[in-house]
């Protein structure tokens, strides 16, 4: 399973076998259920997770007392609640398991020591924080320049199997509207 | 001038000086006149900009054709469109100086040779994107969470020299309303 972590990291740097039977040694594997948090609100956000298999979402409950989703990880993307992992404050996050999955996790000590000890990993990390920062980007443009009903068209024209995997009512939690618009929506679309 | 770069490294990695004369070399340095585009739509994205001094903004025009500002850069941040600059495609954005603005650019060729002769530079690139990825998930999480006015309200206590300094037409093309609502929105504060 760690062969997907080792295939991930030579894509942004170079790293030997025997370096990565090292680096492996800083992190841990865990296997978490469906619907099981990893992270819930008010606690210290003390990991970085890396998706081996399944899906992960994060989310926030919002003034209305709903799940806002503002993030989705599947096979091979990062996910923590970046700036409580940094300063090691309190998280107003949750991350979730969507479907059964594994993941490795390291803890921001962990990783400094890591980056330390292998200075190749300080590229990888940079390839990896500068590729979600850019998509992030691009999420931000998306939420100011389309409806959320055109929001949904693109996601369904661009990442038609993530649409087909994820269960709707987190569509609509990542989307911000309720499960009752979505469904007038594709039921419009299909019409 | 080049000081405050040196100093922004030194907040995250190790260089010596000798070194930091080396580094200076893949950058070039430039003066822009205030409303003075560095970018604009349609062009490849060739730069990543740092500025020492003054004040950018990037925005791109929607389907309204208004303005929309996704990002203001100060002193010691960096600011390019990251997706059309890493993979040297031709941007939908302007990036323009607010202010009379000094900068440091580099090309990806440079930033990649960089990389290569000093790999130190890759933590002090890690944390830079580590910051900014971690800020755009901030925004994100605003997005959804406050109406306009809260958002502008936000701004205000949190940054108020900030607020003072840029242009009220700029902070409203960056919150997404008319100059004219934020006027109403400014009487009602002092009221």
């Amino acid at each position: 399973m760690s062969e997907i972590f080792k295939k991930h990291i030579s894509k942004f740097a170079q790293v030997s076998d025997e370096e990565f039977e090292e680096i492996k040694t800083y992190f841990s594997t865990k296997e978490v259920a469906k619907k099981e948090n990893l992270l819930e609100a008010g606690q210290i956000c003390r990991h970085h997770y890396f998706v081996l298999n399944g899906l992960l979402r994060k989310f926030y409950i919002n003034e209305k007392g709903t799940e806002q989703t503002t993030e989705f990880a599947i096979e091979t993307w990062w996910l923590t609640d970046n700036f409580a992992y940094e300063k090691q404050v309190p998280t107003q996050f949750y991350i979730q398991a969507v479907e059964k999955s594994i993941i490795l996790y390291i803890t921001i000590e962990k990783q400094e020591k890591l980056l330390e000890a292998f200075p190749v990993m300080e590229r990888y990390f940079r390839f990896v924080y500068q590729r979600a920062y850019a998509a992030a980007q691009k999420r931000i443009q998306f939420l100011f320049s389309f409806s959320k009903e055109e929001f949904y068209l693109q996601a369904v024209r661009n990442h038609p199997e993530f649409v087909q995997r994820v269960p709707q009512y987190l569509i609509a939690s990542y989307l911000g509207f309720t499960p009752e618009y979505l469904s007038e929506i594709r039921k419009r679309l299909l019409s």
